[in-house]
């Protein structure tokens, strides 16, 4: 069965330099903890991992911030683990914490195991994937997704979340070798479970590159983007003849935009470090660029906010209008959205891209 | 009585900008707790401000690494806290914990109360500076150091650390008036605390802008750095007919050199993001460039250590040479010291930067 016609096609227009009516916008973590309605799921789901592998409550939520703002597209409700997890390293989440994994990789020994896991135990992601897209029933595009091979590797060597990463480069600089043999299983893992969220009815992906700005120049080239280019070789460009728009986004990765401009994607996500302006000079007139507000600036009154999201699609100044391809913006945060946002603070910023986005295209 | 006469002025003349036989080095939070007998100090002392506070302690745990390492500069032992304590907001140290404040900075009542405080209520410190002044006996040249208005505004209105900066951020974009207030009191108390300690015997002061990083474009320039500037507009630059070099060290900052190149300081830090060779380049002939090893580095074996300290001097390139000034680096990590570094590693690191920055010097 084919899926339903695509109603609001702004966002993958804008992903493949189109021109739109208005800049789409959509929220890193846009289902998530600070929407009541998403808590009341969990609490029905019982954990994180069981709302994730659910279909119908990864569908349920991914779904709920569309009912309240007028978003232009829809990103698959998962985790950047899932990956991981399906190698066996023991994917949990307890309470109040962040992610822990059972097992970490640390030692020859420990890389010797490693493989690219076995799809199947992915499938429930996939289902997800189909289920999904067949809610939004033509609504709004829904992205898929995947950690990138670098910020694999970080949760997979320190075992979670961590915040001096000593563990992770430990092993980069002791042992590079071994480094580089987890990013070649993670890069290849990645490519085959973003091909597969594709097939499954995927209509865009992104790489998260969360853990990139933690390297250092030379070693982030080294260890991260290597890897990044390894999954764009292999991933899907279209389905069904239709273009299927990658998405890298390095959090920290503002310096490093000229090694990235050439990547083999079509739009470069940024955080709030980054002016739009430059980065569009910089970048040049090859990728679609998305971001990058501070998801602090949600904590602001309503009118604060209206002219923080005017002043970051100005700094990107007119998008490209008419026929053929040129510069666009897709708006977002520059970070995923805090649990702790007014859900109503939202609304604000979603009508404000939409508004000062129409506005701009107008302006003489 | 007159302090000793300098033996070693490397540290002081690649600040300057002046030739150097070989690469100074010192290391951010050298005197720290991966050196047992400082953690035998901090345990005589009973707690970290016990320590801080403590002119002979604080003087003894400030000379330790110069006794491991042929380090060129010392730095004052003490905390970037101790402003905000002067001011009244009761800092402790929890064990195993970060520094937490009694009272918070977050209403125009708290932000009516706040003043620059009584340069009195911080006399230990200058004390301190005076007595490792004399103790180091001209060994090498003492640095001291103050965080940056907008990094101590951050604990200000955190009331601690944070991983998110949501209060101060919320402040900053929902009440830029009051922040703006909040910054302008603590730029002038830190460059009054900055002179006291040049006044006191410090040879160079260094300002840690350690949270400028989390900035928006933009609101950096506005909150962080503008008040960098209102600190450097008041800094003595001379004592006793001696040049006082100032430092600017912004974590996360790489992206914003360009901003950053026309201070009015002698020298940038910069964190190992940042590429040593392209930031010469950029900032141009106008300031000595600090920095920029990863830490993590130090976990890795000594021969790794020397490749990668070769890797980072080279970044940099040939400084000048011969009279007169021109491009110059003081060798340094990118950001602190970890406590689980292995001291005999700190050895390998620092006679890496003297013999390869030797070699570097004669190549041709």
């Amino acid at each position: 069965m084919p899926f339903a016609p695509l109603q609001n096609d702004s966002f993958l227009r804008a992903c493949l330099r189109q021109s739109t009516d208005h800049t789409p916008v959509w929220l890193m973590r846009q289902a998530g903890r600070y929407l009541p309605e998403y808590c009341a799921t969990r609490a029905k789901a019982g954990s994180f991992m069981g709302l994730a592998t659910n279909v119908d409550y990864a569908t349920e939520v991914t779904l709920q911030p569309l009912e309240r703002y007028a978003l232009d597209a829809a990103i698959l409700f998962s985790d950047i683990l899932t990956v991981p997890d399906a190698m066996g390293l023991g994917l949990s989440f307890q309470i109040g914490e962040g992610p822990k994994f059972a097992k970490t990789v640390r030692t020859e020994a420990d890389v010797a195991t490693l493989a690219v896991p076995d799809m199947d135990k992915l499938r429930y992601v996939f289902d997800a994937v189909t289920s999904i897209r067949k809610a939004l029933n033509g609504r709004v595009p829904l992205i898929g997704f995947s950690g990138s091979p670098w910020t694999l590797a970080c949760y997979m060597v320190e075992g979670g979340g961590s915040d001096d990463y000593r563990a992770v480069k430990s092993l980069m600089y002791s042992r590079p070798d071994l480094m580089h043999q987890i990013l070649a299983i993670n890069a290849d893992s990645v490519a085959s479970y973003l091909n597969a969220q594709i097939d499954a009815g995927a209509q865009a992906v992104m790489v998260f590159d969360s853990w990139g700005g933690v390297l250092a120049d030379g070693k982030f080239q080294e260890f991260s983007l290597a890897y990044t280019r390894r999954v764009l070789a292999q991933l899907k460009t279209e389905k069904d003849g239709v273009k299927i728009p990658r998405i890298v986004f390095t959090k920290g990765g503002g310096l490093w935009l000229d090694d990235m401009k050439d990547l083999d994607c079509e739009a470069l996500g940024l955080d709030w470090t980054v002016n739009l302006g430059k980065a569009r000079t910089l970048v040049g007139d090859t990728k679609a660029l998305q971001g990058n507000i501070d998801p602090n600036v949600l904590f602001a009154p309503p009118e604060r906010i209206d002219a923080e999201v005017a002043a970051v699609l100005e700094s990107f100044g007119k998008p490209h209008q008419g026929a053929g391809t040129g510069p666009t913006h897709i708006f977002n945060l520059g970070h995923g959205i805090s649990q702790f946002t007014p859900p109503e603070h939202v609304t604000a910023l979603v009508n404000a891209v939409h508004a000062h986005s129409r506005r701009l295209r107008t302006a003489a």
